[in-house]
C-alpha cells in the first residue's frame, strides 16, 4: 500500500494543482509518486528536486519528466497550452533566479504564461527604471529579492498592480538567511504588498493562480 | 510651511488612497493634516488614532471625522457609496476585532463593501465549519488571527479564493507578540496564502483594493 | 571500567525504561552499551541511530537488535507482548513520519500498542475530518506536525482526550527549524494541549507511558 | 446583539468548561459576559482579571463572583463540591504563586481538589527533598517555576507521575521573560515532562482535567 | 565632589566634542553637569533630553541652553559660526525627523552647516528622484529611515558620496524596533554604505565630523 | 545571450568599480563573466572565490587573474599603480586576516595603498598600544575583529580618524556568528564609529574608497 | 501563617547570607519579611527596592533599615565591621553605578570592604590606564559595563586577578537591553573572565564572597 | 617572517599560560606554531584540535605532543608535576565529557590536579546526591552541562564553594545549541554561580587558575 495520499481533488477545491516538495524524500519515494501519477494519467509538479537526486531516479521516471535544473523543478505529464496571465516576475539579482524560475515553472504548470525581468535590484536603480514601463503593464507582480529586499518597497510604490514579495535566502550576516528581506517586505509602508515564505517561489505562484481564478470568476 | 507632504497622487499611481498613520503624531499634527485635506476638499483615512488622542483634537477636526473607536480609525470628508466587492473578513476571536475592523474601514473608505465573520477560531472548529458556505462564497478572504494563527492554514485549504493573512499581536508568551501567528501564515503549505505585517489590517485591505482594481482592469 | 552508567532502576523509579540516545555516540560506544545490557539480560531502546551508523555496528550487536530505519530506533532484547493503550498518534504529513514512528516504537518498547493515523494535515481539512471518529475514540492523542503546526489546535479543539504536541523540524524559512510549530502548540487556546521538544517523539511517548501508568494506579 | 459567542458546549465536547481570559477586555465587556452567563444559569471562570479592573465592574457583577486577587481569577455561579484528584501543584518561589494559584483555581472551578506545595525551588534543594514523600504521592504533578526552571527536571526525575511544566515570566535578563524556563522544560531529558505556555496556569490545569477525565473513562 | 568626569579633552583627542546623553539622568544631575560646564566656560551638547525633563531643570540651567524639543537636544554655551560642510541629511518620513534633527543639531554644535531633505521615502519614489540633483551634490549623506529601510540601498546606489545609514525605531511588528532597517543597511550590496546604531543621529553626525576633519587634514 | 549584466558604469556613478561576489556562482558562470570583462578590456575584482572553485576554472581564466587564496579574491586585468591613501587596516587576530585582506585587496584593486596591522586584539592591550603611534597616523581606519569586538571601541576612542568596523564571524557560542561583534560596534559610545556587515571586508573598503574620493573632490 | 520561608541556614550552607529581591513584592510583604527577620534578630539585605516603594513601608520598617536609593538596597539589622577583601569594583560609566553599588552594598552586608573605581569605560582608554596600578592591586575584580561591554576584555587582559563581568542594561538599540554586553563578556578570549546575569550586581558580589571564603579555608 | 605572535608574557601578566585554539587553523599553521614554541623551549596547549587534523600534522610535531582525542587537546613540551588544587569538575552526562576534559587538561597543563565526577545529571538526582560528600569537599567547582543545565542551580545551592558553569551545546531543538543551558546558569538564583561561554572548558579552567593564584597570593 502506498505511504502517501496524493490530494487529486486539490485543484477542484482550491484552484491550485497538487505539487510534491521533494526535499527530504528519497529517489525511490519520488519515483513511486511519479508512477502513481502516471498510472492515474495525472500531471504533477515536483519542486526542490536538485539535479543530483534527479539523476538518481530511474530512467523511466526521468524520461517522463521535464526537468529544469536551475529551478530544481520537474513537470510530469507533459505541457499544457499557456494562456496570457498579465503576471510579471521581477527579480533583483542573478542569485535570486532559482526562486524566480520556481515561480515561473509553477505558473507554467498551471497553464499561465508570464514574463520574467531579472537583474533589476535597486542598488542600481537605473536597471529598474529602464524597465518600468514593462513592469507597470503587468496586472500582478511577483517580486523576488534577497539581502535587504529593498526592491519590494520600490516596486510596490510604483505600480498599480498588487505585488507578492518572495524574499530569498541570498546574502550573509545581517541578511539572516532571508529574514531581513522578509521583514522588509512586511514592514514596508508601500500599499498592496503581501509576502510569502523565504525562497517560496511556488507559494507566490500558487497565490497568483488563485488571484487570477478569482478574477475570471469574480466580482 | 507644512511639515508634511500628503501624497495626493497616490491613488492615481497605485490605486490606493493615501492614509495617515497617527501613532507618534501629536493632536496638533493630526489636526493640521486634517485641515490641509479639508482645504483641498480631499477625503482622508486616519489609522491608529486611539480614542484618547481623538478626544484631544479640536472640535472642528473631530466634527469633520467619522470616528470608530474599536478600529481606531477616522474618515474625513464623508462616506462614498459602497459597491459589492466579494471580499470577506474572517476573524478568529473577539480580541482580533480591532484589526479586522481596521481592514473593514479601509475597504469602506475605498468604496468597497465587505462581510465580517468573527469568532471562528479553529480551536472550536464547528464555529468555522458552520460558516463555511458563506466563506467559500467570497472571492477574496482576509483572515485575521493571533496566538498560533491556525486559522490561516485551515481557511486557505478550504476555499478557492486567495487568502490574505493578518496576524495579530493577541496572545502572550510563546505567541511572541504576533510573530508566531505571522510565522504560521508563512510556514503553512496551504496554497494561495499570503501575509502582511502583524496587526496590519490597513495593509491587507490596501492589497485587496489593488487586487480588485486589477480584476476590473485586468486579464 | 565502563565510561557510562545505565540507570537500570529508572523504570522502577519513574515508570519509563532507560533509553539510549545515540546522536554523538560512536559505533564502538553503542556496541559497548548493547553488550552491557545483554550481559545483564536487559532490554534497551536506542534512539537517533541512523542507518549508516547502525551498519557500522559489529554483526553481533546488529543481530541482537530489531532496527527500524525510518524511526532510527533499535530495540535490543526482544519484543514484549503489547497491551491495548488507547493511545493514538496523529501525523500531519509524510515528512513527519520518522518522528511519529519514534513515538510508536517507544510505546511498543514499553509494551503499549498504539494506532498511527498519518497524512491528516489541516491544509486539507477533509483528510482529518474523515478520520475524526477514529481520533475521538483515542483516550490520549500524540499529534505530530511541523511547518505551522496548525494540526495541534484543531485536534485539541475536537477531542476530549488530552493531546501531546510533538512539533517537528519539517519546513524551511519561517518554520524556523520547528520553533514555529512549537510556538503554535504553546500559544494555542485549545484546552488540554501540552508540548514536548522539537522532534522529540520519544519524549511524547514517555509522557504517555507515565500518564497511562498513573491511570492504572491512580485516582 | 452580543459581540461574543460563549462556547457553552465546550465542556461536553472537550471535557473542559469554557473560561474567559479578561486581558484586553473592558469592564463593560466583562460585565456583559457575566450577565449572559447568569441569564443562562451557567458557571464561568474569569482569568487574568486584575484587581483594578475587577473593582471597576458593576456591584452586581462583583457580588456574583468569587474573586481571588492573587491569581487574578473570579468564579461566577458558585462553588461545586470538590472531589479528590491526586493532582499536586509544586511551586518554586513565592513570585510564582499567582500562576500556581491560577492552576489551583481552574481545578477548583472544574470540581477538583488539589494540593499546593510552594517555595521548593532547587537552589535550596533541602526544601524540595523535605517534601518529596508528599510529592511522590501525587498521581499528576503541575510544576511551576520561572528563572532557569531547574525544578522541572529535578521533579520529573524523582516521581512516577507525569509532570506538566508551567514556566513563569519571573526573573530578568537571561531569564528572557520566561523563555529560558520554558526551554529548560522542553530541553530536559527527564522522562514524562510536558510543557504549556509561559504563565499559563489555566492551560496546565485544563490539561490535567482532561487527563483525569481520560483516566476515569479510560483504558 | 562631582559624581562624573567630563572628558574635556575628547575634542582634542578624537575631533568630536563631548556630549551628554540624558536618558536615565535626573534633572538634578543634568543641572549639575550644566553648571560644571558653565564654570569652565565650555560649550556642551545634551541629547535625549525630552521636554518634560527639560521643564524640570532650574530656570538658570534652562535659560543657558538652546533647547529643541523635536530632536530633544539642548546646546549650552551659545552658538558658533557655521561653515559649509557638504553634508546632507536625507530622511524617509516625518516620524524619522527627531532622529534626523538630532544629527543636524550635533553638526551645528560642531560648527557645521548641513541641508535636511525630508519625506523622500522610496515607497513614493518620485519624492526622492525629484530631489536627486540636490542629493547628488552632497559630499557626504546621512540617510535616516525606519520600517524596512529601503532608502539606504536606493540612495547609496545613486550617489558618489559615502552614505551613513541611521536606522530608526519607527514602525511596528516586523520592523522589530529598528532592527529590520538596521539589517537592511548592513545587508545591502550598495557600495559605500555604513551604519550606526538604531536612532543614533548623534553617532552619525559624530562620524561625519571625523570624516570631514580627516578630509581637511588628510590625503 | 548573457545571463548577467555587468554594471560597467558603476565606477562613474558611485566611484566604486563593479565587483563580482562568487559565492553561489558555478566555475562556468565565473569564467563567463571573466571572458566578458576580458572582451571589453575591463578590470574586475572577484570576491568570495575559494581556492577549490578557483582551481576548477579553465586555465585561461586562471591565468588572467591574480588570485589570493587567503582573502579568496582574484583581480582580473592586471594591477594599477597604487597611490598613498592614509588608510590603515587594524586586525584583532590571525583568524580575522581573511576579512582584513579582502579589504586590502579591494583597496588595491581601486588603486589605493594601505597599511595592515594585525594581531592587536585588546585582550592583550600592549599589542595595540605598541602600535598606537602608527595607528594614529592613519587618516581612516578599518578595524576588523570577531568574538566580542572590543577592538572597535578602544580604537575609535584613541584616534581622530573615522573608524569603519568590520565584525567577523570568528568565535563560537555567544559570539553568535559575528552578531556580537557587530552589536558591539553599533552599541559603542566611542565617537566616529560606523559599521558594515559581518565579514564584509569588501564593503568597508568600498566605503573607504568613496570617503577618499569625496575628500579629493570635497569641501 | 507566613506566606514565605526565609532560608536562615543559607549562610551556613553556602557561605552567602539570604537576601530578599523586592521586585514584584508589595510594601506589605516586604514589611512582613522585615518584621520576621527582626523577630529572629537577623540581619537581612533587600535588593531592587526602589525609593517609591521604600517610602510606602511603615515608618517602623523604614527606620530599621539603612536604605541606599542609588543601588535600591536596604540593610536591616545594622552594620557589621568590615574587613579588607582585596575586591575592586570597576565601572564603565555613571549609568552603570546603580548596579556597581548593588555589588558594593552586598559585599558590605557580608562584612567585606571594597574599592569602587568608576567612569573608566574604554572609549576613553586614558581613564582606565590612569587607574591601572590601583586595579592591578586588587585580588578580585568585579567589572560593570553596559552598551558593548568592551571593558571586560580590556581589564581581564591586563590583570592577574580573576574578573567577574556584570553586564548592564545601559544602552539602546543594538545594546539589546544588556545582551550585547553579556555576549561580549562570554565571547571574549581574555583569560579568567566569568559572567553573571544582566544587572546582577548582587550575584557578582555573592560569587566574590564565596571565592573569598574558599580562599580563607582553601587550598 | 611568522604570521603570528605568541604572547609568551601572558602567564607573567595574567597568571594563565598562552594557549592556541586550532579551529580554523591549517595543519601547516599549527605545525609552525609548534616549531616556534619548541625553538623557544616553551610548553604550549593546543585546544579544539580534532583527531583528523592532528593526524595531518608532520610526524615530528605529533611526536612532540601529548594528544587527547576526547578533549581534542594536545600539550607540547612535556608534563609538569601536578599539585593539589581542590578543584572538582562535575559533569552532567557522557556527551558533556569532551568539554569537561578540556577543562581538566587545561588545569593539568597549568600544573593543577583535579577530580572529575561524571554522569551526575539532575534528571536522576540520586546520581548527584550519592557523590555529594565528595563534591562538597571541593574548594572550587566547575560544573559542565548541556540541554537545560539544571545541574548548575542544584550544585550551586548545595556547596559552599564557588561554581563556574560551563554550558555545552549538547541537546537539540529548544536546547538552542547551548543557549538554554547558558541562560539557565545566568538566570539561576543560586548564589555564587558564574558562567563562561558555551563549550568553553578552557575558559572555565583559566578562570579557576586565576582564582587559585589569587588565593595563594591573596587576602
Amino acid at each position: 500500500m502506498a505511504d502517501f495520499i496524493i490530494d487529486w481533488e486539490r485543484a477542484a477545491r482550491t484552484g491550485v494543482s497538487e505539487a510534491v516538495m521533494c526535499s527530504g524524500k528519497s529517489p525511490a519515494q519520488i519515483a513511486a509518486i511519479a508512477a502513481e501519477a502516471a498510472k492515474h494519467g495525472r500531471r504533477l509538479l515536483f519542486t526542490r528536486l536538485d539535479e543530483e537526486r534527479f539523476r538518481l531516479l530511474e530512467p523511466a521516471a526521468r524520461d517522463a519528466m521535464a526537468f529544469d535544473p536551475l529551478s530544481r523543478t520537474a513537470i510530469l505529464g507533459g505541457s499544457v497550452e499557456l494562456r496570457a496571465s498579465g503576471i510579471g516576475i521581477v527579480c533583483a539579482g542573478t542569485s535570486d533566479l532559482p526562486v524566480a524560475r520556481e515561480a515561473a515553472r509553477t505558473l507554467e504548470f498551471n497553464g499561465l504564461e508570464c514574463a520574467l525581468i531579472s537583474d533589476v535590484g535597486v542598488a542600481g536603480l537605473w536597471r529598474l527604471t529602464a524597465r518600468l514601463e514593462d513592469i507597470r503593464a503587468f496586472s500582478l507582480v511577483i517580486a523576488v529579492a534577497g539581502m535587504e529586499g529593498a526592491l519590494f518597497s520600490v516596486v510596490a510604490g510604483l505600480v498599480a498592480a498588487p505585488v507578492i514579495a518572495v524574499p530569498t535566502s541570498v546574502g550573509y550576516g545581517a541578511a539572516e538567511e532571508g529574514r531581513t528581506a522578509l521583514n522588509s517586505a512586511l514592514a514596508s509602508c508601500a500599499p498592496g504588498l503581501v509576502a510569502v515564505n523565504i525562497d517560496n517561489g511556488f507559494g507566490a505562484a500558487a497565490a497568483a493562480v488563485k488571484m487570477l481564478a478569482a478574477r475570471r470568476g469574480g466580482a
